[in-house]
């Protein structure tokens, strides 16, 4: 039946405990057109009868389900990422709707842009770090005297208001030049600079590492950039810290001299 | 805790099979700011334990619930009732989107008019005499390849539609945050990775350094820094840079032991 396309949104899931909600997301995606379903660490392991049992049919995306060990992983070939958390977060990505989340891939998607959506785990729902590998936040406009929404609730709002973008199609706004880098290029661009930051002995104090790591990844990608820029910025660090080496070099041949 | 409220919609659903997905639906009712339920001959009677246990904790929908015997009954004090089925029927009533449906909705509970939504049983759906009782269908657009929408996805996306007709689209947790950093500060950002690049030979040809500014410039630009990661990134530069200081002092102090 349907079969995944570059053309719509993927659903991740990050640690999602149980298989009927995972069946559950299954059916909705397939009532609202997508097909794509990737999982992070499901808690029971992989697969599970309970979830085809609560697709009512929709077996197709947990058929093609794919397994994987991080966010960071199942991501590595999207350019376009939005995380769906009901919680305020420290981070400065932007917050929106499901309607504006939606219609913002819905344009990348046109692009050619691969997108997804991030959703957590009942319980835990998503790791700010998690956060910090997506471009926008989506917020669900929750009632705030009751905010246990359901996962495959979450999922069947935000997948409703992807199809509402389809459904009203416009014509695909083919728009020129290069789509956004892909999540595993950005994060080879994030470690490169973490690495050369460590070296240079910029996270102190050491708690606080995984804060300041956080706030650079998600302040960075919030540029969404290009595969070049991608390459020119991992340039700039290269040359920031290899300046180190040329000026090592001069010193210590003039030490010889 | 939320009250039933002539202002809101009442959530009618007609003979509910399973008590699971009474239960979800009140819990999607709280989300989203609803409170009066209405049970029309539900299949294995009222109350049961099993609707409770799947609210999550939103009670109070539940505790209030009321059962009638027919959708006639369970509408007859609403003066506004749209039905919610995704099936097309040789009624003349007009067809609407969730969104359409409960924005005509929220206009009549504007006008302080009484309304409903209206629901089918899991496996028959609506009849066609319960929804000549009603003023519109609401339709969701599903894909065509697969309709079998769960009843509380189906009041999910109604309620969430209700729900963005009160709200006005803000997220309820939506922190202002702080704004984009000034022309001034961004340029003081460029400036200072500029000497640095330079600095440390990064602009070659040189011919090609405007072009290579400009560039680095539009790809960090677009990420729309706050003055806090402005001051980060400077940090970022200090510290690459400086590595090499750092560096070469303790070369300098080797050399001279």
């Amino acid at each position: 039946m349907a079969q995944a396309s570059p053309l719509v949104p993927v659903i991740i899931l990050n640690a999602p405990q149980l298989a009927e909600n995972i069946g559950a997301v299954a059916r909705v995606m397939a009532n609202f057109g997508l097909a794509d379903l990737r999982l992070v660490n499901p808690r029971d392991g992989w697969p599970q009868e309970r979830a085809w049992a609560l697709a009512s049919g929709a077996e197709w995306p947990l058929n093609a389900a794919r397994v994987y060990d991080t966010v960071a992983d199942a991501i590595s070939d999207l350019q376009v990422v939005y995380a769906t958390t009901a919680r305020p977060r420290e981070l400065t990505l932007p917050v929106v709707t499901p309607r504006t989340g939606t219609a913002q891939l819905a344009e990348a998607c046109a692009r050619g842009e691969r997108c997804g959506l991030l959703f957590g785990g009942e319980r835990a729902g998503l790791e700010t770090s998690d956060i910090a590998l997506c471009q926008a936040v989506i917020t669900i406009p929750i009632d705030p005297r009751f905010r246990s929404l359901n996962l495959g609730q979450a999922v069947a709002i935000n997948a409703y208001e992807w199809r509402m973008t389809v459904a009203d199609a416009a014509p695909p706004n083919f728009r020129p030049g290069p789509g956004a880098a892909t999540g595993e290029a950005m994060l080879g661009l994030y470690e490169h600079l973490e690495r050369e930051l460590e070296t240079a002995g910029f996270f102190h104090p050491p708690e606080k590492t995984p804060n300041m790591v956080q706030n650079l990844r998600s302040a960075l990608g919030k540029a969404r950039f290009t595969d070049q820029e991608v390459r020119t910025l991992r340039g700039v660090i290269t040359a920031l810290s290899r300046g180190r080496g040329k000026v090592l070099e001069k010193i210590a041949r003039k030490k010889e001299e």
